[in-house]
């Protein structure tokens, strides 16, 4: 199976059609941007990084009974995915208070939610990925009520496998965003990536709010060690050392 | 009753405490401001005109069932309400697609919306008035569940009675910003004022989409002729000339 037609680049990853038109080839950059891309730089090592992380928690997800678009890693910065037809949406979990959340709210940096918080932002960065209320995104015919709801419960049950997940390594989920697709058969599959680049990870052996950092917002903010964050997640996802980098092709 | 101590000044009113605990004064200015106070000027006349539009709007919401903070005018730019605690929320409804509503979602200027929106806004100058989603707004506690069903459910019918009347006038109501406080007894009453300031007000009888604009949009976007709008507003609301500006005080 060989990439074939590229039908989208991103910002992180490129995604190319495949000779089976079910399955896209996703390729994982070093490329990093925040702000809306205003902020672009690079992270050595990101794309096998992410790929990794992400195939380790997409098949976490699989065997709890989560839909994902995962199907394998035929080399360390690729990933095969089924293919859909992303819903766009950015659905946020959020567990502890940060980023937009607190500078739209006033809410300090670290607070506690009661419960997680699901939010859905308009995936549209001519528009700036604005915040949505439902019905907005309704209005916009972003998806059916009946997807919103199914959306929203998958968001909270990946939350409760993910934190868990996350907890045993030693780090604090504090909020993290999901995309999804459709499949040719209009079912809803949890897609895009799930990676320092799109979750705030705080180290639970660090008590510093700098120095706990473990994701882009180490970019995002200039707090150094970026690289050195996103291997030492993988590390602790992966419960061992990686050194080097994954470099073997990982088949599955 | 005289004023007595001043309780807020805010953009446009000053609210003042009388001699009876359940009763405030408002003063209504001439000021007017705009993008979150960044834009400042004076509409001439704008303080009495507001205030008998508001003062119109707000018996005639009465007549219909709507609780408000409404009593009577002493004065041309002045108003007597019941003494309430605002709800820190800016509640818009929609029923046109015009301002941040367009910026944030892509949607056209005037694309009729299939059924009003109802938008709560948090009321926070220092937070720039964000979006709240319904779970945003139950996090910062700033209703209960119950009052927020209810305040969509008053600014659903508001809407509909307004949106009447102003058909009567001529005047598409685009869209227009509610505020509502709780009295003594926990009571929501409809509150703050009803004018070109919180009201986007279309001209039936013009087709440009400058030419128009009745409210405050034409100070917001510099389209000139600011006072005759608002008086024009006030003709129509009146249903007779207004020729000089209201100048006597009106006893009720």
């Amino acid at each position: 199976m060989f990439a074939r037609q590229k039908l989208y680049e991103g910002k992180a990853k490129i995604v190319y059609a495949t000779d089976d038109p079910d399955v896209f080839l996703t390729h994982f950059k070093n490329d990093a941007t925040a702000f809306n891309a205003q902020k672009r730089g690079q992270i050595a090592g990101k794309g096998e990084i992410n790929a990794a992380i992400s195939g380790h928690l997409f098949q976490l997800l699989e065997a709890n009974s989560i839909p994902t678009h995962f199907i394998d890693r035929p080399t360390a910065e690729d990933m095969r995915v089924k293919a859909v037809k992303i819903i766009p949406l950015e659905v946020v979990v959020r567990n502890i208070a940060a980023g937009s959340l607190c500078q739209q709210t006033g809410l300090e940096l670290g607070a506690v939610l009661k419960q997680p918080l699901v939010e859905f932002y308009y995936k549209n960065d001519a528009l700036g990925d604005p915040l949505l209320t439902r019905d907005r995104l309704l209005l916009l015919e972003l998806a059916t009520p009946e997807q919103l709801d199914q959306l929203q419960q998958m968001a909270l049950r990946i939350n409760e496998l993910l934190s868990a997940f996350f907890q045993q390594c030693g780090i604090t989920l504090v909020d993290f965003k999901l995309e999804f697709g459709l499949d040719r058969n209009q079912q809803i599959l949890l897609a895009d990536e799930i990676s320092p680049d799109t979750c705030r990870l705080w180290d639970q052996g660090e008590t510093d709010p700098d120095r706990r950092v473990m994701d882009k917002d180490r970019f995002r903010r200039d707090l150094g060690d970026v690289e050195g964050a996103y291997q030492r997640v993988l590390e602790r996802v992966l419960n061992q050392p990686v050194q080097p980098l994954v470099q073997e092709p990982v088949q599955e």
